[in-house]
């Protein structure tokens, strides 16, 4: 590593777009949730593709490190350089142009720097929407939900990003160029390169560019808290209305009972949605983007609240929903997922925690909650869960606080409860990690739980396509 | 190649189910269309997963060239042992169980031998479809609907059968097994394998099993015949049907005017559903899957009906729609249905033709027709086309008829024909491969058209995974 090399990639991106002090880079070398530090060599700033090309050849050439980096919003790492030394942090912030918006054919295509909620506003221009909701949308990038195929609250109607992305643009380990900027809907000419460089956190290439499916925006929202006295009648819920609104519920999240009482106590100023909170608490929200789900009924609001209303009062009826309260308006709507979306907040009252994204199939949500209460204790008598849910896409956020008013957490406990939840979850063939990716934190578990052969696969496919492995290495692969 | 090996092959998959006399392989050898002939060495028929392994571990071992296949429907010759000598053709026909159907989570747990009506059939026991559906349900078999990616005229509303599949079990070419079936909606544990094994045609492994989706089979059908004078009107139709009923239109299938006239010529007993066609005339059908779509109205008719109806009107008013005709009993359904699916038999009636199975993006399929009928005459003064297409997808069936009452081929013309309706394409950023993959028919296309670095990774992974090539080679890549 030497000046030389500094002064090729300052030739490539330009003086000011090659930030080799220590200042300069710090923004870059650490992640936002302040888990992962490292300290990069410097950090190139492209704006074309072409740039990037030049920068992925110096680096091939002399092999050095490569990490991409988006929005660096990721909470495992992926972006971090980590203990790595001598790695370049490739930021594509600066390349954030949308280049074109098509409400006839309802297509984006942008580049990988374009922040998501850039691209939320200039689809909504055109009411349309780019499906993908989540905290971080004010400065994580396209590029970076790409890589790590970002989750989210809508999941459940529109799919994982890996199902809104069309085409994309890649640049390899060497500086070849991958041109699949398909907005093609058939397309059988080979093998699907497109859906292995998503999730791919970038160490296989660098993501450039995308073509993205964008769809109409809802016209009306019908949004409701309801609690149940448990999951099975919650997902059978879940189920009707799918059936009822032909697939039209875009959230269905999963709250615990201690959960409103703790959203009181942060917000003192804000209310709890429910009074009356059971063992099983759901955030529901149904969205009119078909015309019969938008129509006026004869008290002039659109059909999705008499359809949503006429469910819960059924169930009700029935005792299967013991407290129900459906958004009236839309400030009440915005309140109801303010509590929702508070959930990383509230998470700080109890000290830190032992984190795990993980799923597992549709019916064993509570199963996996039950075998865990149950076999928790025995590890960690004064324990308590904390659990956030994506319930209608099996994907729990299952904290685990050690105990009370601690104020650390012991590195062996956290092995040993992380062991626990990872032998629950493989006795459920769920997964040890849903929708946050891999990164650097969750290598340890690829090691111990992925089906060997897969391993072998993925370590055979970065060899092929990275020989010298300078994409994000020590990310992913163990 | 020595008996030494047969035997071996026999003692894995027992005598009666290795097949070496050339009577019991022919059916094996040659596809359906007679397109693809060849001669395999022998033809070995597992029934376990273990048995897939043991065979590919002897392959692996002796350097022999094994060709999976399912119920040999393909239309691209990627199931036949083609020109290369000496290969083991793996049936997959006696891996023919459904291991589960679950109605609660809605998948299916599947071998790969299992025909894709029976599953239809299993499903519709539940209320429930499993919609990939075109004319070789009858003997196509899942393995093989996975290995193609396989289309057909639902794509629009549930996608291409990758969209179908949550997991799949592969076993690679040197007979490591692949785990991957998962059931999961949110998995992101490394690299997405799943969808490399899926379109690869065998070449990169055997797919084994799959773990599927099933969908609510809609309780009403809404179908209708539409003539309309402009390609932009009818894919403004189909958007503003989509937005009221929330994506339920399940096909929208474009015909010529021709088509009528030739359909009552084949089928003298038969009626033309459209009596005055126009430049576009289309089938469309929208599903009641959602409750507000079957309904029944004031009338007793599902509302799905009532929703169709007033939209043609509407469009009939302003002129756009010439006629229209709207399926009035289940019986004219069908008939419509009889309609649109005699394309293949109605295509023999022009004697031999050009073919290509090619997608465009969706405001460009009149462009490409324009275009191909201004330059088609420039190199084939007596040609004339024909075209069916999955419309909503962009995909057309385009082929060309040399000469009328002509007698044959001639290669050079269907050469040139194919080169320019690839540059078309090209021109369009289309695709020279939409739904029935590559095989052996369409990898000098691959060879002239492919992005060339994509070509190259390909290659790459194909040589990770098989380094002796052994899976089908001479499929795919050129």
């Amino acid at each position: 590593m030497t000046e030389k090399v500094l002064n090729a990639l300052r030739e490539v991106v330009g003086e000011k777009n090659l930030l080799a002090g220590s200042d300069d880079r710090r923004a870059y070398d650490n992640d936002v949730i302040g888990k992962h530090e490292g300290h990069s060599w410097a950090v190139a700033q492209p704006a074309t593709t072409t740039e990037v090309s030049e920068i992925l050849k110096l680096a091939h050439l002399h092999g050095i490190p490569v990490v991409p980096q988006g929005g660096n919003t990721g909470l495992a790492g992926g972006a971090s350089p980590g203990a790595g030394a001598n790695q370049i942090i490739l930021s594509l912030a600066r390349m954030n142009k949308i280049t074109e918006i098509n409400a006839d054919t309802r297509i984006a295509r942008v580049e990988a720097g374009v922040v998501l909620e850039k691209l939320h506003n200039a689809a909504a221009e055109h009411d349309l929407i780019f499906p993908l909701f989540f905290g971080a949308r004010g400065s994580c990038m396209i590029g970076g939900n790409l890589s790590t195929n970002a989750g989210g609250s809508n999941v459940l109607r529109y799919g994982n990003t890996r199902a809104l992305v069309l085409g994309v643009e890649v640049v390899l380990a060497d500086g070849r160029v991958l041109n699949l900027m398909s907005e093609l809907l058939k397309d059988n000419t080979g093998y699907d390169l497109k859906d292995l460089f998503i999730g791919a956190e970038g160490t296989l290439g660098v993501i450039t560019g995308a073509v993205l499916k964008l769809f109409p925006r809802p016209s009306a929202y019908a949004t409701a808290y309801l609690a149940m006295g448990n999951m099975a009648d919650a997902l059978s819920l879940l189920r009707s209305l799918q059936d009822l609104t032909g697939n039209a519920v875009e959230a269905f999240e999963y709250m615990p009972a201690g959960y409103f009482k703790d959203y009181v106590k942060k917000y003192p100023d804000c209310r709890a949605p429910l009074k009356n909170p059971d063992k099983v608490n759901i955030l529901v929200e149904v969205g009119a983007s078909s015309a019969l789900l938008a129509r006026p009924d004869s008290s002039g609001r659109a059909a999705v609240h008499g359809v949503l209303e006429e469910t819960l009062a059924k169930l009700v009826e029935e005792g299967k929903i013991s407290d129900a309260v459906v958004a009236q308006t839309d400030a009440q709507r915005l309140a109801f997922w303010h509590c929702r979306e508070s959930a990383f907040e509230l998470s700080t009252m109890y000290g830190p925690m032992i984190d795990h994204d993980i799923s597992v199939p549709l019916g064993k949500v509570d199963t996996f909650l039950r075998e865990m209460r149950r076999r928790l204790p025995e590890i960690a008598p004064e324990a308590r869960d904390c659990v956030i849910a994506h319930l209608g896409d099996g994907n729990l956020h299952y904290s685990v606080v050690p105990a009370e008013n601690h104020d650390g957490i012991d590195p062996a406990l956290a092995e040993n409860v992380t062991s626990l939840v990872e032998d629950v979850i493989a006795e459920l063939n769920g997964s040890f990690s849903a929708e946050h990716g891999i990164g650097l934190s969750k290598r340890p578990s690829m090691a111990r739980r992925k089906d060997r052969p897969a391993l072998d696969v993925m370590k055979e496919i970065k060899h092929a396509l990275d020989p010298k492995n300078i994409m994000n290495p020590g990310k992913v692969l163990p």
